[in-house]
């Protein structure tokens, strides 16, 4: 394998070992969809009886013209007050459009996560990417194996700062940097009492016609420094990365946690 | 890294390369029942005016007891039989349920590739594994990649066979041979008139007490015996996994294309 060969394959493995979470989380608002339109289907039933009343009792537009009474037998009024009554009118005024609103917040949520697969994805090219959403996008796709482990706050930069990348790679570092931060806060979680949860921040700002991404956790543990031919290969990796995007990286690793400073020239 | 760990990887990256078009194939779906509900949206407001209406003529629960009518009056006859005509009741008898119908389908669809990812995925232990279900989630999982390259026949045991396995490694197998054969029907296609189309047919039958997996195509251009590396390393970790699984496998490369034939002890 090529060396551009191997960094594929590294961020492929990257992307899928993150797939069922991805799927996951893409199954929850799925269901709560499947749960509104199955309410929605049933309360129409009842609603398209009322409707069908109706049309008997008034008329279609087709018959019309010979239907042209103006009020209705009390046969029929009574008819109409029970088709109506079977509505739950009440109930159904406020509940069908929560339900129909439900579903588009879980619209919203799944299409997110479709959208920050495509966001971290890259053709051939580089191209200019919006930092925010890329690394909003970063965050979408690790939230699943984050929200046991660690609260995140995300502080992105008012800005809207672009650098021209592959995305691919930059997903690949923030990656292998909150990898690293999840695997340190997993075992101090494991090691503590119930209901710890570490901490990380990531930020985007701009800096000296910088964009710097920022990423700190709360937990020191293993460092960088304990070197595995693992660790020094994603190392290597990530400082190859950040070398052909003529950026820079500035790592502290103190008894407080982790900071990563990455720096990439502003487009 | 262990050699555990670099199978586990190549499953990661297999998956990984896999994802976009995952994604992908769950966002057309997802339109399409985003579509729907807009549509139930709108078409609810009116529903929701006339039933506002109906409350009013007929009166509520609440105000049963004080309006005990028997007829309306000409002027709610005339209200009600706009605010029913602005409903558009033959189009939305109709149209309503076909829409309910799509976004039930479209759940469906999305659930599959859902349920495809989760049915590839294994914990740390071996389980017993419904080889139908196994193949057909490789499908989903490819089918982006295949639909162009590629008319697809599948057909399924009716025993519904079991082998006990690692789910991700008969996934990556699988894999590993659809990948060549699409590269392959990708070479013949870029070199064949327009409209060419190349065929895939997956089978799953019970042999002799055995589970077999056949995978054949009408490609035939680069054959494993071109040793590159890229194609030794896959080749003899596919060996490896079917060995650890007590499993054998028979591959036919002539004029008219491969056939992989995979043999696995039934459960």
């Amino acid at each position: 394998m090529t060396s551009l060969e191997k960094l594929d394959q590294l961020i492929h493995a990257t992307l899928g070992e993150l797939t069922p979470g991805i799927t996951h989380e893409i199954n929850n608002p799925l269901q709560f969809i499947a749960g509104n339109i199955h309410y929605l289907n049933e309360h129409f039933k009842k609603i398209s009886e009322l409707m069908e009343g109706l049309q008997q009792i008034l008329g279609t537009n087709d018959k019309k013209a010979s239907r042209s009474e103006t009020t209705i037998s009390a046969a029929d009024m009574e008819k109409l007050k029970k088709l109506f009554s079977a509505t739950d009118p009440d109930f159904s005024l406020t509940e069908i459009p929560l339900s129909l609103q439900e579903c588009f917040e879980g619209i919203n949520r799944i299409s997110d996560i479709t959208d920050a697969v495509r966001k971290i994805s890259t053709g051939r090219e580089s191209d200019d990417c919006n930092v925010n959403e890329l690394v909003s996008a970063c965050m979408i796709l690790i939230q699943n194996k984050l929200k046991y482990a660690a609260r995140v706050t995300l502080s992105l930069c008012p800005q809207n700062p672009v650098i021209n990348c592959f995305r691919n790679q930059i997903f690949l570092v923030i990656m292998i940097i909150l990898k690293k931060s999840l695997s340190n806060l997993l075992t101090i979680k494991k090691n503590s009492q119930h209901g710890w949860l570490g901490e990380i921040i990531l930020s985007v700002a701009i800096e000296d016609n910088k964009v710097n991404i920022t990423i700190s956790d709360n937990a020191i543990v293993q460092s960088w420094h304990d070197k595995t031919n693992e660790n020094l290969n994603l190392l290597s990796e990530m400082e190859n990365i950040i070398e052909e995007h003529n950026g820079e990286i500035i790592m502290t690793e103190n008894s407080d946690g982790s900071i990563y400073r990455l720096f990439f020239p502003l487009k």
